[in-house]
């Protein structure tokens, strides 16, 4: 059965296009200003040997950005959205990636060109080697390589509807070796939509001429890094193929494999060999220029477009002589690669055919794909200028091509470090969890989101996996220690066993017994509360004790919230959130309410709006630090004190704004952690310790830190937290900042941090 | 101040009845005939050596039961009830526990009272010591040690509202002491209602004669086992009472403290040197008869009454000489012992004054006491039948005290033996954690109820501890696997990415996604539900595929039960329970729907009652089965296979009542632990260790049990329970019972199982 008959059948439509994509992004780092930068690979960057996201490629200078395969456009720009962002806030602020295939202007002399300081010797030589061959300015040269892959079900299903292939394996290899086949003939198309190679900068040719005019893309033409003339690789069959790289290696035309640079590579496993076992696997397209009109290098539509082009090529009948088909597929490109960038290309009839026959493959497969991506096509053959190359030549055109390219490399700069507590491709996961993402990105652990909306995350390094849910709660601690911290009297029986003050109390379960136990409160200041407090619902406060009906009623509030309470003893003091992790304090929190402080020039309403510009302050808890409103509750609490919105405060007068310090109502974070003496960071420690825990938020009652920790009330352990926060401590109002996602990770990771 | 000021304090009185109780308990091991057993120590109880609850008193038969220090008489009995019903259930079915202080019926030879075979040589030596020093005979008699100490709190207080004392623990001391010596000055009262030795049973006599008439309590009479006359201790101040006994011990009159056999005895520490270091810490009154008519063998009532007179024993004023005052005491004692149960005491004014007195106090104090209490006491007054002397001598009349004694045992046995699944004292907890309990006091293991209503337990053995909820929520379990459990969508990933089998599926968010998603669903059978399941809310079950409108509608119906939808592979097969703890499968569950077997006599109503009378069926997840109900929907369900509730099935007919197999809707389960293949077993267990968990119980489909679990489709993975059911293991309806819970013990603390 022919395979355009397979792609048709009905039962095969929901897989067509199931894919998996992959992609290599090299860019030069460059300062702000649009030079090459003269540092090395950033240090903040985990070990580069074993760097899954961020890569050192040729040169010292040129980063290549990796993402992990993923299944959906979408899917691939949100980590292409996130590396690029830990790529730019990993390298000094005044750095920025060079959006161009071609490089920046080049050093005078070639040994300035820094070859990568790789730790393998190996792969130092080997680029020495390719230096030596080819030059150190032909591989400054940028690109995109895209790893394509049609997702197994499809082949699988493919297979299972016909009958004249046999064995699988063999079956999947020749609709690769086909896709391959075709788009080396047609790959000129795609030049001239995507080649963005137009001119080259300064001193990029220097051995050799480059073109006298403006091109389509100098980096796929004769001019750009390419193997010599006398290298030549059949795609008939994978033996033949494996057989004619075998034999170049043996005739010294190629240093290894791996020097055998073709626009499509063939991959099967790590090394060429695994392709011989276990035939091919996915192709890698080699020949896609970087767009400088995108961020990433590369538009959602491009990819798209280079998708569905690739099943019209699997769909598409080729030429008979394998051989002949790639060879006339060559001759094309090269004409192409060298067209003008603003005039029509000579195979316009040809193209124009393609594209209406693509077209119409989508038609009858009932492809789900952009509406508009059949008309942008048609538009960039209608008019050449609106090509990538077209587009970046007009533009130069008006200042130069160093100008544009350093404009829009600081847009995308700037973009990275708008927002630096956020994750680009993560930002509707919770603030911690995008910072422990991007924490892990760094580092060079792998990272896959098993579940957004449950922020569940699986972390990988080697063999070494660990799941983290809600950024801090890991395998490092036990099952039962969350447990007891979520029964407050199970959490206060066992800190008090060990020894640690808790607000005396008793939990009752029913009112009658709760009043009788109004005597042993009375005298006191005590808090009734709800067993299971919700935001603080059912809670009465009695600073120096109360009245029977004040208690009753308190009593009948809490029960009302739940079918136990607890009445405790009122500790006085300040309130600090203690971060502790694998026994350790890392952070204490002040948590200040909602305030503004007054200079007797501006009103609370202009004070709350000045505070509120702050870039840390947000809506929704993805900003470390919420915006001040000016409800009800906060004109509640002005009126209160005799001020209104218009009110002018006095010069250092502090305005609160809300009675609670909670952080989501406006509140500040100020970090305390230095001023906190050790004494009462080792009580926290302990405390957590008892209970088992190696993350915990807990939060001590202190009246006086600068009394001795060991003395009587000293301190009183009011609450323990098995998921505490972690973002108001990395971006804090005031004080310094604490990384402690980095604690996290170096946690379960100790071996990469 | 006078310590009666004190008292009446207003401030004091939250805290008048604050107390910890502890109570050891002797009884004779007996057949279900009241004769003495030839059975050693039950070898299902843990290592004796150490076991905090169920130990052996002089003799093998002589089981001594311990509770932990409680705090109100509630929870010092539910200790009793549980501690007693694992006394009973750890013997042979055919024994009991002789109810009675005086021993059964005696052997002939002295030599057939078998002393402790207790693994510390010191205490057989010991044993043997007080075997020629009092005579075997004598140390066969039982009885309650009731351990007594005011709050610390109380004591505290009194001592803070006075001025005179300044050394707390002398303070103490003196508190205890007084009270001490006041009750030995009024123990005549405490025999007088409380005493329960009337008779002896045949050779408790034998060396020596008894007394003539019935009396009111031959242990505490010179009848009982003494010290010899000579061992006289002061009770005037601490060190005057332990240079007493060191002087004692020195003269040889005692072998060491512990043979000073005083009806109170002064406790400290584990020695009686910790008395001089650290003072009086708690009495223990040593004076009370087993009481035959309460199944723990005394009453909370009488507890509740000797705690308010040890009080008041502390408010009245005592003697000036502190040893006439306990001589005088010792003298009315000797004689109310031997005073006949039926007659009034010689002491009967004194009596009623003091019971008089004792509710002047009550009511001065405004103690909240049971209301009957001083009426009872009167009423034993003017009735000598009614104490426990008088009653158990009247009762013996009719036919002999043995014949009363093996009644009321017999009683007790069948109680403890009633519902053997459940633990007395700990009902209302789930069944799981009633039967861990159990299993934990049976083994020795330290168990107290953090939270009753949480399931929450903190178990102890030597400074080993464990905290539970839910009966196999524990410390070994990390943090993150119950997380991944609760995910269907992460589950189903770890699980796929270690290579088992799960369902093929989707998750979608959104209605459209989900409809678009029906070409990959619609050909096989596939489930629709909501990705959070509660009580299989939402779910549609398509066994060969449906089509768009009913897909449409499943969408419709999942979605409104959660925002993300699971679309899954339908997987026919039977569905098994794996339990499976540290890396094994323990248990295999099958469940099949409530149903009744037709007999071709009875209607099914008549079967649903019949079946229902097995005692493993209960109501409320109280019993491991729960009852089948003939509701709407079982009657309905009867109706679509042409029954009703009348229709008499043919005989050997299976009629189900329900379609799910829940066991809480009237299934069964059937244990086949052996039926399935062990390749099938080791699947479970290796998915479990995939998910990283210790205990768990995983859902199979197993098409065909017999298939090797290795081919393709012999087995899908449905779901990972992080809290999986026990008891349901543990009491099937068919099939062999399997101890999960000792299992789980043995997880926790692999040294003492």
């Amino acid at each position: 059965m022919k395979i355009q008959q397979l792609l048709e059948k009905k039962e095969l439509h929901p897989y067509l296009l199931k894919v998996r994509y992959g992609m290599e992004k090299e860019s030069q780092r460059v300062t702000l200003s649009g030079d090459l930068v003269a540092t090395d690979y950033p240090e903040t960057l985990g070990n580069r040997t074993h760097h899954p996201y961020i890569q050192t490629d040729f040169a010292e200078t040129q980063m290549e950005l990796i993402t992990p395969v993923t299944e959906s456009i979408p899917e691939l720009f949100r980590y292409l959205a996130a590396i690029h962002d830990v790529a730019y806030r990993s390298m000094d602020a005044e750095e920025m990636l060079w959006p161009l295939s071609m490089p920046p202007a080049l050093p005078e002399k070639d040994e300035e060109i820094i070859i990568a300081k790789l730790a393998n010797f190996e792969d130092v030589l080997y680029r020495r080697y390719l230096a030596k061959t080819y030059g150190r300015r032909k591989q400054m040269v940028s690109g995109i390589h895209f790893n394509f892959e049609f997702s197994d079900t499809l082949i699988r299903k493919l297979f299972e509807a016909q009958t004249e292939a046999t064995d699988y394996q063999q079956f999947k290899t020749d609709i690769y070796l086909k896709v391959t086949r075709n788009y080396l003939h047609y790959r000129w198309l795609i030049t001239y939509f995507f080649g963005a190679t137009p001119t080259s900068e300064a001193r990029y040719f220097v051995d050799e001429k480059g073109p006298e005019e403006p091109v389509r893309s100098i980096r796929n033409s004769m001019y750009g890094y390419k193997n010599h003339e006398d290298v030549q690789v059949t795609y008939a069959t994978i033996q033949a193929y494996l057989a004619d790289i075998d034999r170049m290696v043996e005739e010294g035309k190629l240093s290894e494999e791996k020097e055998f640079y073709a626009p499509v590579r063939l991959r099967g496993g790590k090394k060429v060999a695994d392709l011989a076992d276990a035939g091919i696997r996915y192709i890698e397209l080699r020949n896609i220029d970087l767009n400088p009109f995108e961020k990433y290098g590369i538009s959602e539509m491009q990819v798209e477009c280079l998708h569905v082009f690739l099943l019209f090529l699997l769909w598409k009948d080729e030429g008979t002589d394998a051989d002949a088909w790639v060879a006339e597929g060559d001759e094309k490109e090269n004409i192409v690669t060298l067209e003008h960038p603003l005039k029509p290309t000579v195979f316009i009839e040809e193209a124009r055919a393609l594209v209406a026959e693509l077209a119409a493959f989508i038609d009858k497969l009932a492809l789900p794909v952009s509406k508009n991506l059949i008309a942008d096509l048609e538009e960039k053959l209608a008019s050449p200028e609106k090509t990538l190359a077209g587009r970046l030549y007009l533009a130069s055109q008006q200042t130069s091509q160093k100008e544009l390219a350093v404009t829009q490399g600081k847009i995308y700069h700037d973009h990275a470090w708008e927002r630096p507590y956020q994750l680009a491709g993560f930002r509707g996961m919770e603030l911690s969890t995008q910072i422990l993402l991007f924490d892990a990105i760094q580092k060079g652990i792998q990272v896959e989101v098993l579940d957004e909306s449950d922020q569940f995350l699986k972390l990988k390094v080697g063999d070494n996996i660990e799941y983290v849910k809600n950024a801090n709660m890991t395998s490092k601690d036990n099952y039962i220690v969350p447990l007891i911290m979520a029964n407050k009297t199970v959490t206060k029986k066992v800190l008090a066993s060990a020894g640690f003050r808790v607000p005396a109390g008793r939990e009752f379960d029913d009112k009658e017994a709760a009043l009788q136990g109004y005597a042993e409160f009375a005298e006191q200041g005590f808090v009734v509360k709800p067993k299971t407090t919700n935001y603080g619902l059912g809670i009465s406060i009695f600073k120096d004790g109360a009245s029977f009906e004040d208690y009753q009623e308190a009593v009948e509030i809490a029960f009302s919230e739940d079918t136990s309470i607890l009445v405790e003893e009122f500790l006085p003091g300040t309130e600090y959130r203690f971060f502790v992790l694998a026994g350790e304090t890392k952070a204490i929190m002040l948590r200040v309410p909602a305030n503004v402080k007054g200079d007797g020039v501006h009103t609370i309403e202009e004070l709350v709006a000045k505070k509120n510009e702050d870039p840390l302050r947000g809506t929704d808890h993805r900003a470390p630090l919420e915006l001040i409103q000016l409800g009800s509750i906060e004109k509640l609490m002005l009126k209160e004190q005799g001020y209104t919105v218009e009110s002018v405060p006095e010069d250092g007068t502090i305005v609160y704004l809300r009675e609670n310090s909670n952080i989501s109502t406006g509140g500040d974070s100020i970090d305390m952690t230095k001023e906190i003496p050790e004494a009462y960071q080792k009580v926290a420690a302990a405390a957590v310790e008892a209970l088992g825990a190696v993350i915990c938020g807990i939060d001590l009652i202190i009246p006086d830190k600068n009394r001795p920790a060991d003395e009587p009330g000293a301190y009183g352990i009011i609450e323990a937290n098995f998921n505490p926060a972690m973002h108001m401590h990395m971006y804090s109002y005031q004080g310094q900042s604490r990384r402690l996602t980095m604690d996290v990770l170096n946690l379960l990771f100790p071996e990469v941090m």
